[in-house]
């Protein structure tokens, strides 16, 4: 990697995390949004403003998600704001703006100031990557609940994507009995191939009363009322879906079964590994724009 | 499973599970030794003292360990007590006793009475089973506890006993690099077939600075000042060697390495495997005493 | 399944053994097209014309691939020959036809007289499944070759497709050391997550020297004279790539390498398991028909 | 490892790459007892007496098995005879002899005259390294016998010693369903920890109906007519077992079973490596013998 000036704007732990691992890697990097307690490397240099921040640094990183309250930064480790207006005000052409879940008109503005921003969180290797962290951290919720082990249970997990293909892979590492649902022929053919149960997502309630753990990856709820009702009383439910989730909360209450909403997880088992995986999605933006210069 | 008659007799919140479990096998189960809050399955019996939880069961199943505090019976969910003597006066010959690290002045006491006992903790498969649980947990530790991901991190395991192989597995399966620390030829040569990169014990000081985590099982100081010192500022060291353990804690605390000493993890991550796995180990006991009569 | 008449017209060893598994199924089955000496279960039919063998069916099978002679359907096992046309004439609407890699124009006339035809070839499932054979072929050729074990061998698959997924698997399943090449970042991201080692295909010139086993899986000439003249000597190198190959022959030749180019595996190597696959690519078609029907 | 110089007298092929190997390690080779086409690379010597090749030399290696013929050492690749009396007389004290399955009085003669000798097929690490080899030949032939794919397939390992170990590994690698066969209760814990099915020896008759690979690692005759009466028609049987094997062959035949007895398997199937497992045994004994001395 060359020689470059990183300036990381706002976001929570994983960014200051990134900044010491930007700077270890040799770069420049200078962190603004952050209250003067937030730790980072001796190397790191603290900010004074948001302009001494962004002046003259070739990539300005701001968070996932970029805002939560509209028309500012995301800054959960500030006790000030940041305004998405601001920052428009400092950037100049030739910088490379990169965030997550970019405001569309906000990168409509700097494209028309002839600044290129990226989205680092629409990459499907960011994708990939952090399945890895949450995979982790289904497994050491389902350890921690659970009163048998993972060995020898019989866990389910619901879909089949990036997910859901790693958190097989390292239940079956651990020598759990291992079920999968998905709708499509190819990836039960999938499953198959790996040595995972294929069972369709349409027949779910006629087997789902033999998983003692059941892990739902699809942002939908599969896990109806219905469902639900099939499910062994001491079964553990781990829902790893983003809002509004794969389960009927309401009925899983009633029907006195344990679910287990877990949401971001990387950046909470894993911020370290999380802050790498956002740093190697920028360093893939950056050396294909290289290639195709 | 004939149906036989159990009573159980103290310990702590495994052996109500493995009342529980030996009902739900058809088995007659009568508990004594447990504070009548104590929460079993309705077929469970709760006798309403010693004489009428042993008086005609066939076997007798003591906690592990059977006495810590001499002469009682270990009984953590209970208020009152039980003594050996008590338990002595109301056996009868062909009732069978079970226990864990049985006292052998009990044991020949027992003999003279024509009583057999066994020791399940002394049973090869209940160390292996019992592998499985700890793995699970030390896995658990190392995922809360980690600011990355096993998968992909360094890993050491020292020493290549039962609880050891098993590790050495199950982090393989979660996609960790794992080496393992040995003595003997043989095992470093089982490591390598299996994937794992053998280092000789002698040799942990030259090797031990490239790991960020490192899990003892050696119940021997081979974590001293001198290793220690070479180890990574921010390694997570889990040691699981029993009493009294693996690690001069004094110079790791004054090195600021964190330490975790996890003992008993089976009866904490999987209390309900641990029941089963003492169940087991009781089950086989008697399949072979009837095979040999 | 219910009992249905399928009528197997013409194909190698594994139209029979498909025939076979169809019979032991509770299928009627039939079969036209081999030699008197062709040996099947007893339970099934042999034709003494294709009229007879078609008259009444409900399913049509017909080899993969369908003709390889124009206007001639692929009969290897049989010394006379069949014509399409004849066929064509003897096939009544509600019949449907089963084959591999159909020609348009024939499922376009079979389409105006309203006789629904399925290229099972073309299913996502039967390619996925004919990968297993295709990479347990693989690893025969290369445990046979190679004067040294697979386990801790070197090896590099080129590409990574279905094939490329599952020989990974298997070969990191033996203790090999596993390296992939592909042009996708996210099939290299992949790659990372199951444990191999991810390569650009660009710079497979500078990384190919340290290979022992090379196998190729993408039908293009990535292995040049130039790449060719970076493996060593002793070197393995498998092509499972489909005419023309992804090797230069006749550089390797020159070069003194060893090449195998192994095509058509799963019918030579596991001719019943290539059996099963075809089958259950058309039980798949006939489920799906049904639910939508 | 030092510049030392080898003598490597008779033996198959192994003993040619061994002396290769130990070549491009460095050392000095000098070999005698092979004819003089035998192919070797520039660097090891081809000594033209015996006394040429053993004097002055540091280590003299014999073949496994050193004899076969009484009172010579075994040479498969030479016209010519050599005598151990011959070798016998040419040898001086500090020098040190390795060999495999050494003739007791022949140690014995050599340790009146203070030469040290050791047999390197008596190394546990030997015996582990070898079982690698001996597992992908079994694989090898069943994928090749087989008219399906392992993958899938129901395999039973009869025995839990060292190749069956590997092996279990291996064909899980592989996606085989794996059960294994051992007396040992904790054999068949471990069995089960692995995710193999275990069973009882004893009980191979009531089990062995649904296994359509069998692969016995045991000397002695598990398979006799009785149990294998119970073997499906079409089932394969790999005999890994040396003599007398573990198969009633004669019932086999009358039964018409198929059965493959597969010996001596890492010298033919991989004998590069063979000859790296005789030269680590050696290195071995040698590292030993310096950390004692």
């Amino acid at each position: 990697m060359k020689k470059a000036v990183y300036a990381v704007i706002g976001g929570d732990e994983r960014y200051l995390l990134a900044a010491n691992y930007l700077s270890s890697l040799g770069a420049h990097v200078r962190i603004f949004g952050f209250d003067s307690g937030a730790i980072v490397d001796q190397s790191v240099t603290v900010s004074d403003s948001l302009f001494s921040a962004i002046h003259g640094a070739d990539y300005i990183i701001l968070p996932l998600p970029c805002s939560i309250e509209k028309g500012l930064i995301h800054t959960p480790l500030y006790k000030d704001s940041i305004s998405l207006d601001a920052l428009f005000c400092h950037i100049k052409p030739n910088q490379i703006v990169f965030g997550g879940k970019l405001d569309t008109s906000f990168c409509a503005a700097l494209a028309e100031k002839n600044i290129i921003c990226h989205d680092y969180a629409e990459r499907e290797e960011f994708s990939i990557l952090n399945a890895i962290p949450t995979a982790e951290g289904a497994i050491e919720i389902a350890i921690r609940e659970l009163p048998f082990t993972l060995h020898g249970s019989n866990c389910l997990v619901i879909g089949y994507g990036r997910i859901a293909k790693v958190l097989c892979h390292s239940l079956a590492g651990l020598g759990a009995q291992v079920s999968a649902a998905a709708r499509k022929e190819s990836d039960r053919t999938w499953m198959q191939t790996f040595g995972y149960k294929p069972i369709h997502t349409k027949d779910l309630t006629e087997h789902i009363s033999q998983f003692q753990v059941i892990i739902n990856t699809v942002p939908q709820v599969l896990l109806t009322r219905d469902v639900l009702r099939q499910i062994k009383q001491d079964a553990l439910i781990i829902d790893l879906a983003s809002r509004p989730g794969g389960v009927d909360f309401e009925s899983a209450k009633e029907l006195g079964l344990k679910v287990i909403w877990a949401l971001s997880l990387p950046g909470k088992v894993a911020p370290q590994s999380a802050a790498n995986i956002i740093c190697k999605a920028i360093f893939n933006i950056i050396d294909e724009s290289e290639v195709n210069a």
